[in-house]
């Protein structure tokens, strides 16, 4: 395992370089190169900036750097002029070319060498430099002396060579160029497998011209031509991306049978809407295996990727239960059971996906000795499920904590590690079966409108965790950092931030949201799957999706700040000045929010849902105030007192319209130290 | 003249309707329709929202129905779903078709009906359709049940048939894309015509097949392909625009020079960048002409609009007075001066462009009585050039006071009418001749990334202005409505506003730009050409335009507010309270902001220039919260106070970095008033 030992060599020298990284205050970088070492000079960025190529080259790349020259120019809105004969600001040479079909494990390694008078980035393959030129990018910064790009050396790789996120288009459409940009945001945080997850029950999203009712029946209309497929294709390996078709079968698939309900299990006749028992494939006829023979030999050609992607995930096997032929063949091939069954079926489709020169790939439930080991399993259950692969021998990629809709907060995707938990037990041989991860943006609760907003920046922190060594963990360091990318990425055309104050203008009615965002800056939709309990019946997939609880971000910096704060106030003794005003400047605020906010809410049929919220949010500011005023006296606050606040705070905990309020815990404590037990747990 | 008499009695008829529309606060029309009558009733507007057409239609008309479904689909989040079989929402319904090529003076009148039960929309042509779906969008609004259209009975139709935006793009050159959300925005405030101002000294910007060097050697590269400029018209034709060119002879034409010297009555050689005196077209030798005939031709067929543009101001001259053999030719042909020499290279290009079935357009400076009664003029200098135009017979354009690169607050623009002033006393047959006008974006100081904040939202004022009864001018109406129109305007795509934003976090270098936008709000550019006094020699188009003077808006919305609320203050012998503590409010945060915004000022190349207005601001919430706290006391503020407070206000009113602070006025009234002099003017 000769890489293996170089990689430990590596990584006995990183610490070092990461220490010396991190406490750079300049080096803005998510993910954070393998090594960097800052120097001291800098690189001026003005009219004369100029990319020289001197190594291998071709359309991809020669694009690719006209691509980086716009970025750079949009970033500083300096137009560029490059003088004739001068020395090119940044030189780039790659020893080879890249693959015409992206290959896992490529070479993405590259070395930058920033000084005052010029930058060198090389690079094994060109692919390396489209890595690089990110990392450059996000090296600009403005200083009193003009844009600059700070002196540094950075010798960078991957540690995963699978870094992907999925992208649900089946629940809700998304068109490419949402879709585009999101891989332009994908490369600037060197992420390099976009998972299309391109059929579900909701909605059958590709065309194909040899079985045309998919799309006819089963979907709304809106679906991906296959010359789109093939220009986004090309669009993403441009960007050094691959693009990974998901069919989701033998479940999650109601969709196909509105066209062709033979391929079902049930009777049918069955409806996008759903309703009743979920429908599955039937593994039992041999039309439905003529029929995927077909339909996988016209997607292996518009997909060049190697790997394909066939679901298998969530079969509850109802529909098999309630069909007598089906338990029939269960019993005459001698199977215990419905996974029994859903085994026979995915080996079988193995070998249609293997004949069209693929390899497949699955969610957990496809594992089974069965399977040959060349299969990759994509684990949405955890490491444990992982390990367990990679101890069988099969290859594995991560999902479980990296679920972008869940609406947890960056530092807790940030966390999890594809070689924690059980999987740090395994062999090293095992562990190289890890391939990496891919976080998912399941979409029933985006649109094109919002999607951006749930992916990004978090989507950062998990690309961060796949790309940099084990031990860049620095939660302080990557908040600090995810913000500068999120900066940059809107540069790049998301619209994450944007969008969000758009949605909150619809819901006002006009552009005077501030008081509004006083309230949005201190809420966070509710967590996990916790938003489907008010669901009755199934979800309605146009409804739109245009409340508070769409428009907020998952993750609450005001809040984040505010008990900082709290607690800063509360170690010092009730000491810390400073932290007090500030404490006493967002408590009043919130106070005087609801007066000012109020009439907004009412007026708009999109708000109305808001007022208890806005109304909690007041009197946690008064009360939090007049906890302060106790605090200040030095004396006790009286039990009765307490009991009131105790009631509002216990009913700003609840949630409203679907969100929470992300304050009540500091200023609990606010209210129990001010009658005198101290801070609360 | 029938159509006067119509309009007259029309006239008569009208105040009521505007006093009625201008009464009712949820119209928020721009441009304010000829009658508007509000009912009380709303149109809801839901999911199963859908649009019938029972009258004339074409491929053109269709697709402005879907536009118009995915415009309104934006505005409200709402994907519409329409009920097969449902009664639709709103009906259509043209008596015509549209011209294959949009004429001057076609039809745009149409009426439309808002009740409960849903809106009728009717014209004589489907033009008129497409200016009635604008106005149905603007009135569509949030409300406590949803998203309405308030019921209301509009009949429209314009005061003028030419009403114009003028985009300059040979300074600096404006991409298509930039163009089109352009034309959407002039389509929603029902503009007519896209003058496009394609050559001047700085850049050639039309791609010719017969004489490649235009572009080739006149452009830095960047310029419209011929497919490019047919696809734009069929664009800007859809949305009910005429497109009208301009190639500016025999002035501002240095970039056809460049490939073409022969052309020029000096000996060259010229570059795109200048010096020296201007260099104009020689119109002494048969050669130029030959050229233009060949090259109008070539134009003549791109651009099917009847009217075709020849610049023909600011001949300074200094060229032929230097050239010998051009002065003999003068005296040889019995003329005058060189002024008789641009009307005799008129006559003969005037022959030209008829020659190709085009009426020609120039600036003032082509008035000549020999020049046939055909023609039109555009005045940049106004209503008196115009009026004498009309005079002679002439058909006019007017412009003056509608230069959107001037810098003036809408309202001055919006005073500005074209039958005003010397205009107001010609007889109805001359003024028949006025056809309205056109506002101008001249591109000096504009890049696309900025050019839709110069250009939206005051020029719906001036739509309006060509629009609506020349009644329409309460000027606080206008400020709401340009208000509510500016925001439907960023949902249409434009940038005005997002961009600002944009800018000011690039020049921060982050996305905290809070203590910014306390200054930018204040301050406004320099007015008219003050900007360029700075510039010593040429101006270089390609320089960044990324200072703050580059995003501030050119109307400071907070300086109107503070000004009417210090108004109001003073007006109540300083007794309103309410008044008094908004008062404090802003000039608290000026005083305090300098603090908070310096650190940030030091540490950006694109804001130190900045630091003195940032101190400015300061030092005047200082002395307007004295002057406050002297009249709350009812003492007079001691004489060295105010000298110490007068220096102050004095400095702060001097420009800095090419703007001005714009509560300067306000703050001195109130130090005047402190002393017991009262309300200074």
């Amino acid at each position: 395992m000769k890489t293996l030992q170089v990689l430990t060599v590596l990584i006995l020298f990183l610490p070092a370089s990461f220490a010396a990284a991190q406490s750079h205050p300049q080096l803005n970088l998510m993910p954070m190169p393998a090594s960097a070492q800052p120097g001291t000079a800098q690189l001026a960025i003005n009219q004369s900036f100029a990319v020289a190529n001197s190594g291998a080259h071709d359309s991809s790349l020669d694009e690719e750097v006209q691509r980086f020259l716009a970025q750079l120019s949009r970033q500083t809105g300096i137009p560029f002029r490059p003088k004739a004969g001068a020395t090119p600001t940044l030189q780039i040479h790659a020893d080879h070319g890249r693959e015409a079909v992206q290959k896992l494990g490529e070479d993405e390694s590259y070395e930058l060498t920033v000084a005052d008078s010029g930058a060198k980035l090389t690079a094994p393959t060109t692919l390396g430099i489209i890595r690089g030129l990110q990392t450059f990018l996000q090296l600009v910064q403005i200083t009193p002396a003009g844009f600059v790009v700070p002196a540094v050396t950075i010798k960078d790789q991957p540690r995963f060579p699978w870094r992907g996120l999925l992208i649900d288009v089946s629940r809700h459409f998304i068109p490419i160029d949402v879709l585009k940009r999101n891989i332009d945001g994908m490369a600037a945080v060197k992420m390099n497998v976009m998972h299309w997850h391109l059929s579900d029950d909701q909605g059958f999203r590709v065309e194909s011209k040899k079985f045309p009712k998919l799309t006819g029946m089963g979907s709304d209309g809106m679906f991906y031509t296959q010359a789109e497929i093939r220009e986004f294709v090309a669009y993403a390996h441009d960007r050094g991306i691959r693009v990974m078709p998901e069919f989701d079968i033998p479940g999650h698939s109601r969709s196909w049978f509105l066209g062709y309900p033979e391929l079902s299990s049930g009777a049918g006749p069955y409806t996008l809407e759903g309703g009743g028992i979920d429908p599955i494939m039937d593994p039992t006829r041999e039309s439905t295996y003529k029929f995927l023979e077909k339909f996988i030999a016209e997607m292996a050609k518009l997909f060049p990727d190697p790997y394909f992607h066939i679901g298998g995930d969530e079969v509850d096997g109802k529909q098999w239960d309630a069909n007598p032929k089906i338990q029939e063949f269960i019993k005459a091939h001698g199977m215990k059971n419905n996974q029994d069954l859903q085994a026979y079926f995915n080996r079988r489709l193995e070998k249609i996906v293997a004949k069209n020169h693929k390899t497949m790939v699955g969610w957990d439930e496809i594992l089974h000795p069965d399977l040959p080991k060349t299969i990759v399993v994509q684990s949405w259950r955890g490491q444990k499920s992982l390990a367990e692969a990679a101890k069988q021998g099969y290859r594995g990629l991560l999902s479980y904590g990296y679920y972008l809709d869940l609406m947890w907060p960056a530092s807790r995707h940030y966390a999890v590690d594809p070689m924690a938990d059980a999987a740090a037990t395994l062999t090293p041989e095992q562990k190289s079966l890890i391939l990496g991860g891919e976080s998912c943006q399941w979409a029933e609760w985006v649109t094109p409108e919002n999607i951006d907003s749930h992916i990004w920046p978090r989507n950062a922190v998990i690309a961060e965790r796949l790309w940099s060594p084990q031990e860049v963990k620095d939660v302080a360091s990557m908040y600090r950092r995810m913000n500068a990318v999120s900066y940059d990425l809107e540069w790049l055309g998301l619209t994450h931030d944007s969008a969000r104050t758009e949605m909150f203008q619809r819901m006002a009615g006009n552009t005077d949201v501030e008081a509004l965002r006083v309230l949005a800056d201190v809420v966070e939709p509710v967590k996990d799957y916790d938003r489907w309990s008010d669901q009755k019946g199934p979800i309605d997939f146009h409804a739109p999706l245009t409340r508070m609880i769409d428009a907020v971000s998952p993750e609450s910096d005001t809040a984040l700040e505010f008990s900082d704060l709290v607690q800063r106030f509360v170690q010092s003794e009730y000491k810390d000045q400073a932290a007090e005003a500030q404490i006493r400047s967002y408590l009043t605020t919130w106070r005087d929010n609801d007066a000012r906010l109020h009439p907004l809410l009412e007026q708009s049929s999109l708000l109305q849902e808001d007022v208890p919220l806005s109304q909690n949010l007041s009197a946690l500011g008064t009360a939090g105030l007049q906890a302060l005023d106790y605090l200040d006296k030095g004396q006790p606050a009286p039990d009765s007192w307490k009991a009131q606040q105790m009631t509002a705070i216990d009913q700003a905990k609840a949630r409203q319209a679907d969100m929470l309020l992300m304050v009540v815990a500091p200023v609990q404590q606010l209210v129990q130290a001010s009658v005198g037990q101290g801070p609360h747990n």
